[in-house]
């Protein structure tokens, strides 16, 4: 286990890259939601880019973003949260409207919901990432997957030279086949593997566009390799310059006319409306429940999912 | 065909990278020799580095490193090539020694080597290599490996259980194995892929020293995959700042004694034993006939090693 390793890198690096379209742009996204903090990763496979906000830095930009919003951290983050989710774990838009910016280097996710009855703005900054984080979530487990599938093609190889012998002392011995339909070849590797690049190869470079090649076996492969791997890869501050001369942090937005404030409860509801036994906090901000430190839960969704479909990967 | 690419980048990724130990440190090396002039890219798959040098660069560095040593830059240029292409290509050390230096993020390999009895040291200095490139060299083709490997997985599969079929046909028409130990058991991918990855892979965790996991057969799909595949990554001016806070110039080396200069024949020998055919240029320093552009000696060994070693992939 790596002292400097970081839960939330070890979460993520055991995720598979989700693929997700968002506003026609196709992108491979982890993300993890913490306990009013995130972080996530997004790659087109020409960059690659993070952020990591804790709770300070979420309350500064929920703020910032919705002037005429006043609510508990916990309150933004969980309608946060929910309203992103969906969006980053390739499962669909939900209520919420999310488009992608990028600008001098950096990607930024715009997130557009309601809460409350008043519009709620979100903006996930992402800055390129180091390449330490780029070798150990896609480098490292990427030549994983190739060794194992390499170990794998010989195996089947030699199983299939085994059937051959097999055959052919069956043949020896004056056996004939009821249906010649099932008569095989003799496989012979290296025709069969020069073929098969032949006629493949062209077809994977047409195929580029769907979940960036990276389809649910492979995730599940994936998944497998980076299994107790902790990756070595530092954590910086949330907001922290990502070390990239084109990495601007994005000016404000155009500040909204000033109106009355509204205070949000604990499920992004009217406080009037709220259970009178939820607590509430100073300022008049309802306190939520925050969710238990590293809940995840689009990833449990993902986890089982990858559970469920785990014949998929083994099928 | 990206217009924005360089010929040394499509040339570079098109090359495997070439497992290579200096000085007790695994790294996979691409390196590109042009005409006065280089761009070599380093990995130890937790980061990746590059340096880039044109002609002017190389003089420069030349002089700082080598202060009693007077020639053209082409005779520094094709000793430095000698001298340094035996260690990049993972084809032993030669008669020059090289190690391997790590500071502020950045790597160097110092080589020291001899020119016409003079010590003749050379530095290059590899800055972290930016996300793009990164990506084109390492994750788009071990991505396009891995699904490349996984259509071959699923193919061989079907094929197995094509064999079986054909086997199960002469079975239960009476056919009799004349050998027992030729009997095979019933392919079931699930139960194989599964037990597969429970063997394989700590196996494979235990094993990351050699070659750093890029063995032979992976190197040949890797050119295979990257055939034709120009990279989007854009060419930097040499010794320009990698856009890295850690990645800080070397500092000048300690300055020689002040002694007698020696002027350096093309061959790297002594003037006076030079061909009297040979051109001098300005400034005494004799001219040597200076290699085709895209000159790629390793390169070329490389792929004619490939070539010839093509059964190794499709055995």
């Amino acid at each position: 286990m790596n002292p400097r390793a970081d839960p939330a890198d070890d979460f993520l690096l055991q995720q598979p890259w989700l693929p997700v379209c968002i506003d026609s742009c196709q992108l491979l996204v982890k993300s993890w939601f913490g306990d009013a903090e995130y972080h996530i990763l997004l790659t087109d496979m020409q960059g690659v880019w993070e952020e990591r906000m804790d709770a300070a830095a979420i309350e500064r930009r929920a703020q910032e973003l919705n002037r005429r919003l006043r609510a508990a951290v916990q309150a933004f983050f969980s309608h946060l949260r929910e309203a992103a989710e969906p969006w980053l774990s390739g499962g669909g838009s939900g209520e919420a409207q999310m488009c992608v910016w990028r600008r001098d280097g950096a990607v930024t996710l715009k997130l557009k919901s309601e809460l409350a009855g008043l519009p709620f703005h979100w903006e996930f900054h992402c800055g390129p990432a180091p390449v330490s984080l780029v070798c150990a979530q896609l480098v490292r487990p990427l030549l994983a997957m190739s060794r194992l599938m390499h170990r794998q093609v010989e195996e089947l190889g030699e199983l299939l030279a085994r059937k051959d012998e097999e055959i052919q002392d069956y043949r020896e011995n004056g056996a004939t086949l009821s249906r010649e339909r099932l008569q095989t070849d003799v496989f012979n590797k290296q025709l069969y593997t020069e073929d098969f690049i032949q006629k493949n190869l062209p077809v994977l470079r047409s195929d580029q566009s769907h979940a960036l090649g990276f389809n649910t076996d492979l995730q599940q492969l994936y998944a497998a390799v980076t299994a107790h791997c902790p990756t070595p890869h530092k954590r910086r501050r949330p907001q922290e310059n990502h070390g990239d001369p084109d990495w601007t942090e994005p000016g404000p937005p155009e500040p909204e006319p000033p109106a009355q404030t509204t205070v949000i409860g604990p499920d992004g509801g009217d406080p009037e409306n709220q259970n009178p036994g939820t607590p509430v906090g100073p300022g008049g901000a309802a306190q939520v429940r925050a969710p238990a430190v590293g809940a995840t839960r689009p990833a449990e969704r993902q986890s089982s999912k990858l559970k469920k479909k785990k014949v998929g990967l083994f099928r």
